[in-house]
């Protein structure tokens, strides 16, 4: 008799954005005439920039042609991407990054899941505290999390990094060495972020301690200042102990076209072990290539207009961040994130919990939000928005909050 | 210091396409005037139907506008395409599959490495031995296969059941009873296929046993008989033991494209659990939905005109197959497969192994097909062709080799 993953069965509940939909769907059913807006979930609502549509009405024109018919592509992607992104993510700003270490994929979400497969089963992980469930979640579907204790909604055998007002959320140096460490910057969901030095004390600390970084750079896009690294390669030391994702989801608006990388670096061991050789095996045997659709919109995607009208789609965020975060201070909230990153990171008021705040606001203003406890135990009482709505939608969900 | 899988070391060589990949390019370099023709890899060569790319561009156009823009796609797939889907390929066919049966994703190979994710380690596998290399690897991957035996090619904790010539390439039942058993018909890479009354002993054994079957149908399209079944659901009592792969690439050319499903039932079940909620989960936590445009892609493939652009392809790859069968047929080879798949499979004449006649077909005739061996122990001594080329290049690969 065949018998199931057990390991899946520890999971409490659903994952929490099928949760929140839930919820959502039953509130507009029993209210037909409320106009919900939704600034929760971190799904972008403009159009493709017009160098992307065009990209991919090439790219498709070419698929209906024999001789420029593409079949399957690459296990890790056309050279043409890899050599861009290597180009412009990587050595324009002084790192040391080359085509072959980087892996294409339909996402960062798939990647930030099936990352950890290629790892023993007994490494421990450590996570900030609150932290995109994905890290966590998929640990749990492979027995690394150890127990869950619903008092506590903390399981055994993760390291949590709380980040929470009182460290300028940013997790700090954990005393257990964990074998594997989570970091994402700038981060969700509180949108806040590290510096250059404080992010080398992470790599430093990685190779001193033999752990492997797995840095989420999904959001780096949305960098203004200065001082903020774009990539973790940019430390020294990062080749031999980071991994870095990275989506096009959010600096291009690809949440529906699936687009992003992996980068594992060659020096990056375990003995003689090259983890870049793990990945390589997993993408060969357990995935068929990203669409070569879509990996041309991603080459355009570094193209002079594409980089032209790409800054113009994250300015327009970053406006939508600005009124949300301004208009929430000015309401007496007590706000962080929005400067370096699309989300808004807030305490809810009066004492309610994150979720009695997101019921309340649901109700109250029709706004949908994320309840902070839903990405950790440090995330309880506070709550994040996005920036990712339209402009006119933002404005609207403000003003009703500011009216409550 | 973290430490990687242990599992993934055990793994013999690279990925089989990869190793055919690498030995054609070296051979390609060293013999840069020789026209080299690709019968080996399954991929088609064949543009895109007009009807599909009519909707690639018309979905490209939709997320060029606000109004239109898609963001990110339901977990499971959209309804417009699981609707055509559950219509098309279970409706119409008798069978009692409902569109929240079917998880959309992007691609059948994808689905059928994640798939025993949701099963327990120690549960035992049985597969068709030659067989497609992904169900053992990834399962191998997993934990699950046991150790690997360099002598016999074969992993302890794994089950064979022989496909060859004394079986007309049909498994028989096994003794010792698997808790999961893979099942491909019409089969790569042999080209066989069974019966339904054929396909029913298995239901009803997996039924008996407690197994639970993973059929495999990427295939189905190339049916022409009448008593090969399009579906394990056409099978009573499928329902509760049965989870089915599909893929587009092969009846609709969608190699590039990345579009296929899977089929889980929900009275399929262990104990209480649902092995539907289980891949619903793994969609949720790890996976972020089909693209947009290629679902739309999906959707035209059951149009009318869709059906009748796709046998016309299906037709073009048929006459392929029935070509490289009568010419291989005629030069003395022992052919079969052919008439229900796009592959022909052949003994190596001579005594020569599948690796020595692979050799041999790349350095006198140029052409390269797929070593049996690759696929298993018994699949040594045969070989497989595609019908995946252009029939110019299939009629001169079939010439070269009959010259031999």
């Amino acid at each position: 008799m065949f018998k199931v993953n057990e390991d899946y069965l520890k999971l409490p509940g659903s994952y929490l954005f099928s949760t929140i939909g839930k919820k959502v769907n039953a509130f507009a059913k029993e209210n037909p005439d409320k106009k919900i807006i939704r600034l929760g979930i971190g799904d972008v609502t403009q159009p493709l920039a017009p160098v992307i549509i065009d990209a991919l009405h090439k790219a498709v024109a070419e698929m209906g042609v024999a001789e420029t018919f593409h079949g399957y592509a690459p296990d890790l992607g056309y050279e043409f991407l890899r050599n861009a992104i290597a180009e412009n993510d990587y050595k324009l700003r002084g790192c040391d990054i080359s085509p072959d270490e980087i892996f294409v994929s339909d996402g960062a979400k798939c990647d930030s899941g099936n990352i950890q497969e290629i790892f023993a089963k007994d490494n421990k992980i450590a996570v900030c505290d609150p932290v995109y469930p994905v890290y966590v979640d998929t640990n749990v579907m492979a027995g690394r999390a150890g127990e869950y204790d619903p008092k506590t909604e903390t399981w055994s055998n993760v390291i949590y990094m709380p980040c929470t007002a009182e460290n300028d959320f940013a997790p700090e140096l954990p005393k257990e060495v964990p074998d594997i460490i989570y970091l994402c910057f700038p981060n969700n969901p509180t949108g806040s972020t590290i510096t250059k030095p404080q992010l080398q004390e992470w790599v430093d600390y990685a190779n001193k301690h033999g752990s492997v970084i797995i840095y989420d750079a999904a959001y780096e896009a949305y960098i203004s200042e200065d001082n903020v690294p774009h990539s973790i390669y940019e430390c020294e030391g990062a080749r031999t102990c980071a991994i870095e994702l990275h989506s096009f989801s959010k600096n291009a608006g690809f949440t529906g076209v699936r687009l992003g990388y992996t980068v594992v670096p060659k020096d990056l061991k375990a003995g003689d072990v090259m983890l870049h050789s793990l990945w390589a095996r997993r993408h060969g045997t357990k995935y068929n290539g990203a669409p070569y659709i879509q990996q041309r919109a991603g080459e355009a995607v570094y193209s002079p207009e594409g980089k032209k009208q790409l800054a113009e789609q994250v300015a327009y965020y970053m406006k939508n961040a600005a009124y949300i975060k301004e208009g929430l201070k000015s309401a007496g909230y007590t706000v962080s994130g929005g400067v370096n990153a699309p989300y808004i990171w807030l305490k809810a008021p009066n004492g309610m919990t994150s979720w009695e705040f997101f019921d309340y606001l649901l109700e109250k203003a029709n706004v949908v939000g994320t309840p902070g406890s839903g990405f950790g135990p440090s995330g309880e009482t506070y709550f994040r928005l996005t920036a990712f709505g339209t402009y006119e939608n933002t404005v609207e969900a403000i003003e009703r909050i500011k009216k409550l």
